[in-house]
């Protein structure tokens, strides 16, 4: 809430009553296999998340890595922060060192982060065999480097490492660790199951005794390894955290850190724990994937609350009575996080789903139930040939106009195309891939030639090559991504093949379907209907 | 357990001593969005899950959709089930009819499987307005039902529909369509969460109560729209459950099931509840990658136990102390699940991994540490290229021998080769595919051209054209499988491709790949590769 992070409240003992939410996309996200955010993608999240309304924004281990000390310098005079708070990650002062001598430490209070959030070891067996020093000597280590930062106007949380572990290896020491960070003014504890192996049955009664045997603010920082991150984050809470960590889409190290919107979407919709006000979690799915355009990791459609398919129905049966009542088929009202429901067509397809797929495309066709049926006896046969409909609203879309004007829009007349791969005798390796197409427009005859990685990428660039000069809003258009489905495997390649394409104007995206037994023949199919909707979506009339 | 499900246990009271897994990725998880199963997938996924262990598998609705009845005739003959036992999945009869009469269900008796699960509605809000019709006229048509099947000699599982959200809002409601279940004879009534709101501490609630309420065993069917999924799975077997539901990788509606191969493997590695014999655990990540392939859906990377990233540790920070003691780091010992630790700048193939695959293949490389260096750095640099040898032993073999031999086998020298793709003007429909080959064995050069349903298939009867003359073993090969997978789906039809080719002899099968960005070249070096496979294997000297 708002007014916690403006003014965080003095510890407290007892359950908390207000939950503070932490993300750390920037830092502990960023561990994620295959990310590698520039600090333009980082200022870019962090106004994301600030606009989402999180508490407090981790920026990155200035001192540590470079482009992170860039972040904090940039984000000082660049950032625009309504809301969240800055922090900025770092360990405590090394064994035998004074924090203020510490170079790390010191970048750190440069940083000018209001926060610092001071990763601690509190398992006893860490702190000998990977720090290499003793109990006592980390218990100074966390006190002296927390009080600095204190004395230095700082709100310092700590990050307890590997926690849980330690605890159920050694409570007492894994204690005095949170005991020594409150004493020397920690704002924070946060009890992180870092290994990711906890269930929520056993964060529940850790958490419930140090909760007992503490007071201050404690936070919960959780990993996904045993599929329990976002129950473990929710087990702490009710055991009485007031503070939860985690990042946007679940990204982080190994299975991820636990799904901040997953979380703070429990939190809120479920508990009652206002966490942030109401129009922030009505942004959460613009924001996921907005992150994920900026980390150019693909969004993962069953991604909880926020995925393309959380709202999607494919089931016939129940398509009649969602229809009715859909609060009787989803767990929440979807625009609550700013999702959608969808109706897939799918081979169980029933008069009542295209119905509803028809309402969500704008087609009002109730009553109609001759053109239903008609509708619906198409897309079984189509469905029947190996077509699918369920990840191809475009296509859909297109078979539904035909039904409902009479024909297809038709911007193109095609006379002939071809495409040829060749490996050439003595050029080692080299594989050329070219296309021709020829077609009319209300222009004339177009006869074009494209080359490409592949037979099908040459026959996209030959198709936008004939057409451009006609309709020059296809140089928008950009396919995006292009897969290939197998339907019969007993065959080899005399097989039925399935082509989906994605094509985007780069403000909204669509898909397309083919099929054939060829897979040039099926890819065409596709590629001609992607250009149609787009064409037809621009308002372009033939020409 | 093999006892379990040979032997299902008496209905008993009080928490239950063994858990039952039972499988429905090929009814429930075949909902999931742009999933299409066809009946030789269905089969291909049932046999994997037979070698993983579990006791129950779901295969589908039959009577209701035409391939399921098809799976159910097919599995009858084909699958050789070592210790699963199938389902049928269906509903109860209709209002107002008998069991013995309705279509439906005579159905599901004429499937021949041992177990039917039937779907029974068990909130009186979806009764009354989905079903149309009143609670006591649902509670027959569950006593009926189940009483019917029972007398046919199937065991019979009751799903009970939205049975969390109708106990909430309904209690006793509930309890009686429970109760009505247990006392027509079911043998486990299974508690849905068919909108996946619910969260632990709701379901260990509920499950408790009626475990109290009730005898008989109890099962836990849950989805993952709150994002635990897992964890309310877990809590319901806390609760005195006996039986859990899931699908592989997570499969189904909208944010998907529970995903079994986690409930399974926090069961049985950190609550002492072996569901599976150790065996069947190791085999984990195996299947879940080999059930990627068939339904063609892209591995989750973050997934838990089997991920690709589930143990990879980004190097830096830990990288020394994790070499040193690796399970101060990771929450369980990776190959419990047939999963390795990685560092990220390695790829997965370890050492180990490869004396195994070769013993598996009958090279013994123990010892030979300098070859396994260089086989494990091949292996690294071409999976990071795109290939993998998981599903393509015969390409691995063919890399194994060269590094052992020096040299790759060489049965043919390629000159040049082409294909191409026509739609002519003027033959409305047709297309035509055609391909030239040039070659030299020993018998001289070779210059042949195939016809086929698409470039590959061409390219492929071009290639046996012109190696027929002289290697006349090749007439028995047949390619069987042709799968595509586009790899980096950010590109469109720039993206890196992959293709894997299974080709028979009639007496056994192979596997090979190609990577490329064009798809006609991946698919060549495929092809190449699995004729030289089987020329070796058929003991064939270069001619």
């Amino acid at each position: 809430m708002s007014s916690t992070a403006a003014a965080p409240a003095a510890p407290s003992a007892g359950p908390a009553t207000t939950v503070q939410v932490y993300d750390t996309t920037l830092r502990d996200g960023a561990q994620q296999e295959g990310m590698n955010l520039s600090v333009a993608d980082k200022l870019a999240i962090a106004a994301l998340l600030d606009e989402l309304g999180v508490d407090y924004i981790e920026g990155g281990w200035p001192g540590a890595i470079p482009k992170d000390t860039e972040f904090f310098a940039r984000a000082a005079k660049e950032l625009d922060l309504r809301h969240a708070r800055l922090a900025a990650f770092g360990a405590t002062c090394k064994p035998g060192a004074l924090p203020a001598e510490d170079a790390q430490v010191r970048a750190l209070v440069e940083s000018e982060a209001p926060v610092v959030t001071l990763v601690a070891k509190s398992d006893v067996r860490h702190v000998e065999r990977a720090l290499r020093t003793t109990g006592e000597e980390n218990l100074r280590m966390i006190g002296e480097t927390v009080r600095h930062l204190v004395g230095l106007g700082r709100e310092v949380v700590v990050d307890a490492e590997h926690f849980f572990d330690g605890y159920r290896f050694d409570p007492d020491y894994a204690l005095r660790c949170v005991r020594t960070a409150f004493e020397a003014g920690a704002e924070t504890v946060v009890l992180c199951d870092t290994n990711g192996g906890m269930l929520p049955d056993w964060v529940a009664q850790v958490v419930g005794e140090v909760r007992a045997a503490t007071t201050g603010r404690l936070g919960m920082h959780a990993h996904n390894d045993s599929g329990c991150a976002v129950a473990n984050t929710l087990a702490a809470v009710a055991a009485g955290a007031g503070h939860v960590q985690g990042t946007v889409n679940g990204y982080g190290e190994r299975t991820g850190n636990a799904d901040l919107l997953t979380c703070v979407a429990n939190l809120q919709l479920k508990l009652d724990t206002p966490v942030l006000d109401g129009a922030g979690l009505a942004e959460a799915s613009r924001v996921a994937h907005a992150v994920s355009e900026i980390t150019n990791i693909s969004p993962y459609g069953r991604q909880p609350y926020v995925g393309a398919s959380a709202f999607a129905h494919k089931a016939g049966l129940h398509a009649s009575a969602i229809r009715v009542d859909p609060d009787l088929y989803q767990h929440i009202d979807p625009t609550a996080v700013g999702n959608d429901m969808r109706m897939l067509v799918s081979e169980m397809a029933g008069r009542a789903s295209i119905e509803l797929k028809g309402r969500e495309l704008g087609f009002d066709l109730s009553g109609r139930s001759e053109l239903l049926g008609r509708v619906t006896q198409r897309v079984k046969d189509a469905e029947a040939q190996g077509y699918t409909f369920d990840a191809a609203d475009a296509s859909f879309e297109l078979l539904l106009r035909e039904e409902l004007d009479g024909r297809a829009p038709r911007y193109f007349e095609v006379e002939s195309w071809r495409t040829f791969v060749e490996h050439r005798p003595g050029r080692d390796g080299t594989v050329d891939s070219e296309a021709t197409v020829k077609l009319r427009t209300g222009h004339g005859r177009m006869v074009s030639t494209g080359e490409g990685n592949g037979p099908v990428n040459a026959l996209d660039h030959a198709l936008r090559a004939a057409l451009v000069g006609t309709y020059p809003e296809i140089e928008d258009f950009e396919l995006i991504d292009y897969k290939v489905r197998i339907l019969d495997t007993q065959q080899g390649t005399d097989a039925t093949i399935r082509v989906l394409i994605e094509t985007s104007d780069s403000v909204r995206s669509w898909s397309t379907v083919g099929v054939g037994t060829n897979i040039i023949e099926a890819s065409w199919e596709a590629l001609t209907e992607a250009v149609t909707w787009g064409l037809l979506h621009h308002g372009v009339e033939p020409r």
